[in-house]
């Protein structure tokens, strides 16, 4: 490798280094972010855009499918309507940015800039729910929410966000509860079939749940790191909001009741996740299923330039409709230094056409995820593409699903827990009772939280690994982002 | 027509009688937009934003092709960027939304919820872009913006709105205009081939720029009460946000340059134009390429429920992948009350399957352009709707051509002028000096401005149609929204 090259790879600290500044490296260097002058506040660069489009996109239709349809509701919200339900406040509040003035004026009461819309929402439904007819209601958005927090890190945990909001109403539990698992099960399937991203599927504790919802269900992945990540939630929220914004629908038995409810959402936050799952020290790998590129395509310089470009052009021309392709023709860059930077893009497929290989009849390709290379005959491209592209999705999911499955470990008892979470990193498994002194007691003595009570349980014993009272059931236990 | 039917039509104010209560009647009966607890903000529901993402889709289409990536900037503002270009600040100022507090604690500077982002954007290129190779930049965002408006109507004047802005970076003056004037022209193709509106393109005058812009340019669409409409705006922004905002390029002559900048945008505001040209006194009229729903398929009840619905079922999984059409199988509805509620949503086609039709192997075609009745053989089916919606939108489009050109008058002098404006309605082509006066002048005597000076430039007369002096150009008067 020529030195210009090797500085280039130089410029991403080492993961094992400071994983923390590799992060920051691989998103920053790959132009998917960048800082803005609002303190907490993203930009979201081209790059990184993209990504999330086609996230949506693979979402949007998984939504549409079940039956939703998108809608949009105002970015602000009465003081008084957010104060409407006392646990959804509480929850919030200390994390809401207010509009005081609009234009010289000021307000006559605060506005709240969303932080989640269960509060505007509701008080829609409550007009437009009359009968049972107008039901079930299932509605989603996409659109921006704003916490302000106190230390944020893109993507992960930023002041603004992006994201889409799920909000349904339903006749009965049993509907809610059918719609909130649906949707649980529609997160699950995006992460694992469209990022490569395994999961583990699960309720919330009762500490852990979403203020004002009666049950929290949830997604969590391993990242790279040995940290857990919360990858997204589904609400069965109950009667609370109808009870306090009068949601009412006549039934067809003729009695007025409340609907009861659900909210669901993934943010930008999955982008985070794709880039702590699969990026390595050379930068990001992105799935193919969303690559921004999923092929590039790098011209050798030869001795007729225009022998090169014009087969290039063809390539590109016959696989356009077909691949999100791109042809890097920049000038002044040497191969070398093109092919490390898309390394660091994390573009699943290098292809590379020199004078030698059209006189071969072949293409030369390169995987971001194994680095083979591999020499494809010219006639037999496009098929071996599709099939290199499916290639690398199923192995990074392998991969990731192998990580998983090497960094999560059983306690038995309280040290083996805590040195699971505190030395091994990774998923801790674990009996609990069920009481919330024990989650409290291993979250301020180890900073690890209860991520979920998996639905697929297992049996590990008959007593609480932290306290040794009888056991109530599994859980994971995790440091998180 | 039965009398339920007719009371559903009676809903809606007459056109005739009071067209701003028409307007909302028909947005607020379809279901397109309803009024939110916050003060000017307005909900978007299902089926507007069915029409938004439609619209976007064709967009955003159009943004890509001309080599256009979509990217996100924050939310906020700090008031200081705001204020660093001053004619822009004056201008965005008097209508801006202020936080001041996040969670508890205030803010030690407030920060504006953007009204539009040229100066948070400028921020960011003012590092990204360094050397001429680094250009151009092309980019746009999707987002909502807010103008603390204090009079509004959904869709056309909202505190809260959707819309894209397109914000470039040039090497020139040259490339600048160039491009201003592109996304111009791809405002205008996506008003008249997919919108079916007609659109004058020409030059904002210098009392109508954008504050902060070289030059304004602007399509300007005709209303069904003649009123004018600005569909689109494009800016040339020159080198005025580059100057403030210190966006230099080293350029290949080595030396250091500002970059020429370029705005564009649409917004929500388009819906209401969809709405005020084609809609009548049944309702809306959805132009076929954005129509959320393009066809409904009304089953006429029959002795033999069975074959009715198997039919219907079979012509739905038949075309569901090539349209974008609905079954209304609803129970407890009459055909006539549900033809009349898919009249007033303005889906272009209507069919209608009953016993009579399948013995005849035959569907019924209405069109909500004309009311024709259509007999459709069965194994027709699918090239004749392709072909009908074809027809329906090239028909709506002459429609409003038609009136446009019906209702778009010379005014040689200042008598002219005001009873074209005041009395007939309409736009009055004229012959202006140019001079700020005579634009005050009108506009303060009846109410009608300069919508632009357009691009297809007539010879009217000589001298200005207000004051009498010699002429500079013509320009459309009209009353606006």
């Amino acid at each position: 490798m020529a030195k210009k090259e090797q500085d280039f790879v130089k410029e991403i600290t080492p993961k094992s280094e400071d994983y923390s500044q590799w992060y920051l490296d691989v998103i920053l260097k790959t132009k998917m972010v960048d800082y803005s002058t609002v303190k907490g506040c993203m930009v979201i660069r081209p790059y990184g855009y993209a990504l999330w489009e086609n996230m949506q996109k693979e979402l949007d239709r998984r939504f549409k499918e079940t039956g939703h349809e998108n809608a949009y509701f105002p970015l602000f919200i009465p003081e008084s309507l957010l104060k409407k339900e006392m646990e959804h406040v509480e929850g919030f509040a200390p994390e809401v940015a207010w509009v005081t003035h609009g234009g010289y004026e000021e307000l006559q009461e605060r506005l709240c800039v969303r932080p989640t819309s269960e509060t505007i929402i509701c008080s829609m439904y409550s007009d437009w729910i009359q009968t049972y007819r107008d039901l079930p209601v299932l509605t989603n958005q996409w659109c921006n929410v704003v916490r302000w927090e106190k230390s944020t890190r893109p993507f992960l945990r930023t002041t603004e966000f992006l994201w889409q909001e799920g909000h349904t109403a339903h006749r009965n539990e049993e509907d809610a509860e059918e719609e909130t698992l649906k949707m649980l099960n529609v997160y699950a399937d995006f992460a694992e079939n469209v990022l490569a991203i395994p999961v583990i599927k699960g309720q919330k504790t009762e500490k852990e749940r979403f203020a004002g919802a009666l049950r929290t269900y949830s997604i969590e992945a391993l990242m790279s790191d040995g940290k857990a990540l919360q990858a997204g939630t589904s609400h069965n929220l109950g009667e609370h909001f109808a009870k306090v914004f009068d949601i009412q629908y006549l039934d067809s038995d003729n009695e007025l009741k409340y609907v009861w409810q659900t909210s669901w959402g993934v943010s930008t936050r999955m982008i985070g996740a794709v880039i702590m799952v699969h990026g390595d020290d050379r930068g990001l790998k992105m799935p193919p299923k969303v690559a921004p590129t999923q092929i590039v395509v790098v011209p050798i310089p030869a001795k007729d330039p225009e022998l090169v470009n014009s087969k290039v052009d063809a390539l590109y021309n016959s696989l356009k409709t077909k691949f999100r392709i791109k042809v890097d023709d920049r000038d002044g860059y040497r191969p070398g230094w093109k092919f490390n930077e898309w390394e660091m893009k994390g573009v699943p497929v290098r292809l590379e056409i020199g004078p030698k290989d059209i006189e071969k009849g072949q293409v030369v390709a390169a995987r971001r995820d194994t680095g083979e290379k591999i020499f494809i005959p010219e006639e037999k491209l496009e098929e071996t593409l599709y099939q290199l592209l499916e290639d690398i999705q199923k192995n990074m999911y392998e991969q990731a699903k192998q990580f998983l499955a090497d960094n999560t470990y059983v306690a038995h008892n309280y040290d083996e827990l805590k040195e699971i979470v505190e030395e091994k990193r990774g998923m801790a498994k674990a009996m609990v009772c069920g009481d919330e002194a024990c989650e409290i007691k291993v979250k301020e003595e180890t900073g690890a939280t209860i991520r979920n009570i998996p639905f697929e349980q297992e049996d590990l014993g008959e007593v609480c690994a932290v306290c040794g009272k009888p056991k109530k059931h599994m859980v994971i236990f995790a440091k998180s982002y």
